[in-house]
């Protein structure tokens, strides 16, 4: 990923650019300069996997992640069973993309007992990683912020993720860190550090005062309180070399034209992060 | 607190009822046979501190907690020194309400560096316990859930309330916890033991899903996802014997006529806490 401008590390996560598809969002990367792209699956589903493999390598977009595989706990064997099959073709997918990483957002537990939706999680990674590393896919756990602990993902620190790490020990199992659901813990930079060699992921984006949405949200980097660079530089001093995903979810980027967004995007990037 | 009655330990924090003032929550909490209130200072401010001393020593009624005292970081130490005499009075307001506990939510960092901010409240900690142990006040340090890291609290686990006990070590510093803002945590329950003899509070409410507001989308116990009697059973576990208050910022609570709040807090108290 490294190249000699200072974009080189510069990912697009494509829920930043909602209002763009698969071809537009490449496109628009193109003619930035912004060297890669975290794609998503339910856009990718508009146009097929095909085609959009297609796109990134006539663009010569590198494909940092796909977003994404998890969603791991549900109530019953069989609806737990039909979740990990989804994730063996989330993890197909992110091979024929040529997406290095499979960014994994765990699921909410299907009932109030979060300690057993944990180890659904813990069981679901035992069996999704050998497919994963047939594939030579790398899976990214991605704690989320615990506001999300109800709704989206019953793995809510790094220092959990790190946990399930050690559970599982392999190569291919790893963490995506994003500045906004870990910023606030006052063990983040301790965590980071014991994340040395397992950093499959880098994100960035704010968190605004006040926030405007639980979900939809998310600030542009430097508009916010989250400290960018020491957080960044925490993650390259643990020896992380790959991309930074810039990934916002925030109505009011989203109704600018996607132009514009980037070119705020990449100045924002140069100067915060 | 102990009473032979099933609500024996049954407390109003004042905010649940925000439709009422200090007079109407003393008075609706003797017809519903509630033993204990939670006072906040905005609501006594109404009527004053004597006023409200009287009315609850009238009607039989204790104070189980005075909300509240902390936001100590500040940008200068003329402003830090401003916020600390801002806790000396609340301190001396809850001596003359016959308050046990003044709950400190810790306050917001003035700037990007959270770090630093949690080093003031360390500091104003250090400064403030000598005069709560002359006023014989307890102190509580609530850590508020990591959504409000940024506007209202830089103190967000339990693990890190307790780091903060153990740095000044008195038996006047101790925890409040509410299960709203721990219930998410893997490590939660480790730390509710850890916390044996120094927790001075317990604070009952649910997490909705979806979560209607930030602040004000607290739900009523038995309509969310919290396992409320694990947490009970665990503080109880760790030798709390006190009041449980009933502490929930919701505005479609707010809107109902207050006995009929109260009825369904009762309820919900007896069956889910």
């Amino acid at each position: 990923m490294s190249t000699p401008n200072a974009l080189g590390r510069l990912s697009l996560n494509q829920m930043t650019t909602k209002q763009w598809n698969v071809r537009e969002a490449i496109e628009g990367c193109a003619r930035a300069g912004i060297p890669a792209i975290g794609l998503w699956r339910e856009k990718i589903a508009e146009i097929g996997v095909t085609q959009s493999a297609r796109l990134v390598r006539d663009a010569g977009i590198a494909v940092s992640s796909l977003c994404r595989g998890g969603w791991f706990p549900a109530a019953s064997a069989v609806e737990r069973r039909a979740r990990l099959e989804e994730n063996f073709r989330a993890v197909e997918e992110a091979a024929e993309l040529g997406a290095d990483v499979l960014v994994l957002v765990c699921g909410p537990a299907p009932d109030r007992d979060i300690a057993a939706a944990r180890a659904m999680v813990r069981e679901a990674l035992e069996r999704l990683l050998p497919f994963a590393e047939q594939h030579r896919i790398k899976l990214g756990i991605e704690p989320l912020h615990p506001m999300f602990a109800a709704d989206r993902s019953v793995i809510v620190t790094l220092g959990e993720a790190l946990h399930l790490l050690r559970g599982c020990a392999s190569p291919y199992l790893g963490v995506v860190i994003d500045v906004y659901h870990v910023w606030w813990d006052p063990a983040v930079y301790e965590h980071i550090e014991a994340a040395r060699g397992s950093i499959f992921g880098f994100h960035v984006n704010d968190w605004l005062v006040p926030t405007p949405h639980m979900l939809n949200g998310r600030g542009m980097m430097g508009d916010g309180v989250i400290e960018l660079r020491r957080l960044r530089q925490a993650v390259d001093g643990a020896g992380y070399r790959g991309p930074i995903e810039v990934e916002i979810f925030n109505e009011a980027l989203w109704s600018l034209p996607g132009e514009q967004l980037l070119k705020l995007m990449c100045e924002r990037f140069l100067r915060c992060v």
